[in-house]
């Protein structure tokens, strides 16, 4: 990559300046602390410019004069981010989109909803649900922008029944790292003509294009749900549970699993007792269906299962104050984990959906052998384990060693489950070390040549998945 | 492409010797000449060579020293293609992957099957069955192989309910043009772990890799299921309904559209009388669900919805006989049309849904215009349309030139309508320029890119689909 001085920097926010105005072009002071780094802040560098466009052909704008002073541009959403995917880490560009957060358009005949990239999760569900549509894929953050769910391919906790982002993505707008506008696939529900350059921009997070437009597959609003809370007194009854009832050919929207660690950790919290408090390990299901009827034999079949094979108790959630208990706690033992300890750092390993007993008792055996505490909660539905790495009471140095460990046992075990690194978080900065020992050379030598042909200065989102 | 002549295939003829025998190694004159065409026919074009590995091994070491001769590779399942996707049109080796049909596992705790890429669909599909699970993709050639369905990302008529093939492929293992072997995806259910490598592959026609092995999603086998035939005065009416059924929650597995030329030609083909003859539009539906209960409902209130809707009357195809001689008729709507004429020629067009009834109204006004017969038929549920171009009295030379009119104006109005040219056939050699009228330049030279990344000697394939 060309070195790119101060100089140049001046020079190209000058040109910028015939774009973009002041609100919508920032330089050097001007430029707030909080674009240098994501949720997690474990990594953090500042970019040179920010500008924020209104338009796909403003982006093709910025990545035009980018590729030719051949200068780093990384895009940002609402920088929920996890894994420091959006972190300007060798400074250049940064591409704030969160200004382009119109909804375009719902379509109920084709059951599409169109939505500029900036445009949030909560917003753009809440525009389907007023219409009477669900947008289906559920990740926990809904301040998140639907780029940066479309870009890491995010997953969810409907995700068993209704698949990740990438099955609910109809089309994408694309710029080019060469500033040329991509319009892949459209409101069809299939196609076979061409190389599929959708799904590779999906999970790309950043690296290939930048999402400026999505049209993305809305369902009808199903008409009743309910969930189930299934304590179990040994977590492997409850993880070995999880095949058998998807087996059973009646479909969960949601098949959560926690243990006793996640809800002491929420209670202190909350400093309140969690609903039926004191089981081993617990699985929370959620089933949304056409009718009352229907939801209850789901249920009604899916608890005697459950109890069939090792649950204590089963108990509907048929109250909203029940629902609203269990689930809010459930929403907050992230906050919950994090508030326990000074730091804490996250492993989202996605196993074999048979696996995760063995994964969740590697873990268990790990926490010891490196008495380090990790809490863990997860879609187990679909193999998805969130790990929570504790430092407690250990000093930084020694605790980024155990970081280093346990992250290196974690992911190891995981690969030799024919799993993966991340399950719906994406690689970023933070994982590609991660990523690249627990991939085979030849899949990185492809990644890279895909990487390469795309983007062939490497300009942008630099340092980061391959 | 360096220039190969015969003694170079000779050299190669005898390298190979030394992994092949006799019956898995043909040259010159022992080469069927059925290895110079698909279904369709229509181009042909032999191969110079062809090999019949048994193993992904065998397949990367051809793919190795096709790679240090430059020459040119096909590779072919059972050849059932309509698009003379698995012609070797530069001659070259042609890989026929028939003999690695092994299915190899069928897992029911994380609800995968892993086959070898050159079983057939059939008999896939079947070996689920028979232990109670479904493998959802249902396209109507039941002869293909696997790595065909998934080199083309056919489609089927369950495709409304269960997606087309891409949704069930959890996994695969490519050889690379360079003779490298990819492991890409796994029996996880979701992953964010790098550039999704796996989707590219899908849907890619044999020009990136080759596909050897497939881990597919199946699923529990449904308890239920029935069809629901409903007849309309007015195709407009029919296709009009469509939209409102997949609004109403209730999920349909597939809904088929026909109309009246279609089952004359059927009937005169047959010889006897369709069930329920008379109607100028059909719409038939299938509903499978995990009870007698939930499936009666659901057709009733399709059924309703129907009537409110314009249809003439609603037949629920509720005995054996009557089901079975619905769907025998239907499935040989092709051949009957195939039969009524001397030649014919397939568009595949897909629109959005809301298109159908403007895009058939168009094959209409078309057929009326250019004086030649279009009955076609389609997964309308999917906005895929089947349109048959028949010859009938034409010359030859009069019918080519009509065939290019219309091929030409069929597929510039599923495009003006945000449709593309193929919606699960692929578009191999016969469909090339189509694509290319169809397609902006910054889609191509991005398609373009990505095969060149890829396969930088462009051996895979040549002369398909970019």
């Amino acid at each position: 990559m060309t070195v790119t001085t101060t100089t140049d920097y001046q020079t190209i926010y000058q040109q910028l300046g015939e774009t973009f105005d002041d609100q919508s072009l920032l330089f050097g002071d001007q430029i707030n602390p909080d674009f240098g780094h994501d949720e997690m802040e474990s990594f953090q560098h500042l970019p040179d410019i920010v500008v924020r466009p209104k338009t796909t052909q403003e982006v093709s704008l910025v990545m035009k004069l980018a590729n030719q002073y051949q200068i780093p541009v990384t895009a940002r959403g609402t920088g929920t981010g996890l894994v420091g995917g959006c972190v300007p880490m060798e400074g250049g560009i940064l591409i704030d989109l969160s200004a382009m957060n119109q909804i375009l358009e719902l379509d109920a005949d084709n059951l599409t909803l169109s939505t500029e990239a900036g445009a949030m999760l909560k917003d753009v569900a809440t525009y389907a649900a007023n219409q009477g549509f669900l947008y289906a894929p559920d990740p926990g953050e809904k301040t998140a922008s639907i780029g940066g769910n479309i870009a890491t391919n995010a997953g969810g906790m409907r995700a068993v029944k209704y698949g990740v982002t990438r099955e609910s993505v109809r089309a994408l707008t694309v710029v080019t790292p060469q500033g040329d506008v991509l319009k892949l696939g459209g409101k069809i529900v299939k196609t076979s003509s061409g190389l599929d350059l959708k799904d590779l921009f999906i999970g790309s997070e950043g690296i290939l294009g930048i999402i400026t437009e999505a049209t993305l597959r809305i369902r009808p609003l199903p008409k009743a749900n309910t969930s189930l809370m299934v304590p179990f007194d040994d977590f492997k009854a409850a993880l070995g549970t999880v095949p058998k009832i998807l087996q059973s050919g009646i479909q969960p929207t949601a098949v959560e699993f926690f243990e006793a660690d996640s809800v002491k950790c929420w209670e202190s919290f909350a400093s309140q007792k969690f609903p039926q408090s004191g089981a081993a390990a617990y699985l929370l299901l959620t089933f949304d269906e056409q009718s009352d009827e229907i939801v209850e034999s789901d249920y009604e079949a899916i608890a005697e299962l459950c109890l069939d094979n090792g649950a204590s108790d089963a108990y509907v959630l048929d109250t909203d104050e029940l629902k609203k208990a269990v689930w809010s706690a459930r929403d907050t033992f992230l906050e919950a984990i994090k508030a326990s300890t000074p730091d804490m750092d996250e492993a989202d390993a996605v196993v074999p959906r048979s696996a995760t007993a063995e994964f969740v008792q590697y873990t268990h055996d790990l926490a010891k052998k490196e008495k380090i505490r990790i809490p863990g909660f997860g879609h187990v539905g679909d193999g998805n384990l969130h790990l929570y790495i504790c430092q407690d009471d250990y000093d930084d140095t020694t605790w980024k060693a155990k970081l280093s460990t346990v992250f290196n046992a974690l992911y190891a075990k995981a690969s030799a489950l024919d799993g993966k690194v991340s399950g719906e978080h994406g690689i970023g900065y933070a994982k590609r070390n991660y990523l690249k020992n627990t991939t085979s050379d030849a899949d990185l030598v492809a990644m890279r040549a895909v990487k390469t042909a795309l983007d062939p200065n490497h300009i942008l989102n630099p340092d980061k998945v391959i």
